[in-house]
């Protein structure tokens, strides 16, 4: 990812955002890492969108060079790389739980979520909160 | 766009929501149809993000069988077509202003619109009002 300068297609703020979330495959990427602890490049595979491997490595590049999550060595295996989201990447979470609420009422047959969802609409700090608790966690 | 059963790489809103939305465009459209007001084809194409001819053709024709916009002949000049923004469509106001919110947040440079994030932020029912009572008064 060049610098927003360099790519913004506009100032709206609507449309640099899309500038680097635009696409079908970074924000699932952002879910994995923040609602399934997805670590590892094969995690990330494994979801069932079934992502290729050059579109996963071209994502997870720009999701670095954008810092939205943080590449390094496993501490527990330093021949592994391990991927960790940023506040940036955290401050996604309720434009993720708006694509729940729009895709869950919109497309049949899409998995509802919904004890997700009303969790985040009765309390999104708590919300917040728990997710923040998750990731200390691991 | 098929049926959301014909495209849908997963059960998961999330997916399915990007499946129909995940491009660098489909919103743009989205928010020029919604808080602009745009209603003719040549009205996006004004738009500074300078959409292809192609690119909008293929989006307003996904968008028109996603149900998300009508589109018709306008009634003042039988020879113009004109595009409406559905109820799906403005369901897609809060998802928009998450946009709004983080890009303005992180990308530097983009407009802030700070005023309309503030009236979302404070009362989103009454500022869904303002929106749809703007539509009704073209």
């Amino acid at each position: 990812m060049t610098t927003s300068s360099q790519i913004s297609r506009s100032f709206c703020p609507v449309s640099c955002a899309l500038d680097i979330l635009g696409d079908k495959w970074t924000l699932l990427i952002v879910r994995d890492l923040v609602f399934s602890g997805k670590r590892y490049f094969g995690d990330f595979q494994n979801s069932p969108e079934k992502i290729s491997t050059n579109i996963l490595s071209n994502r997870l590049k720009k999701l670095e060079e954008g810092h939205i999550l943080l590449r390094h060595r496993d501490p527990a295996n330093a021949r592994k790389v391990i991927y960790m989201p940023t506040e940036k990447c955290l401050d996604l979470v309720p434009l993720i739980m708006e694509l729940v609420r729009w895709g869950a009422k919109y497309v049949p047959g899409s998995n509802v979520h919904k004890n997700l969802s009303q969790r985040f609409e009765q309390d999104p700090v708590e919300f917040m909160a728990e997710i923040r608790q998750s990731l200390y966690r691991e």
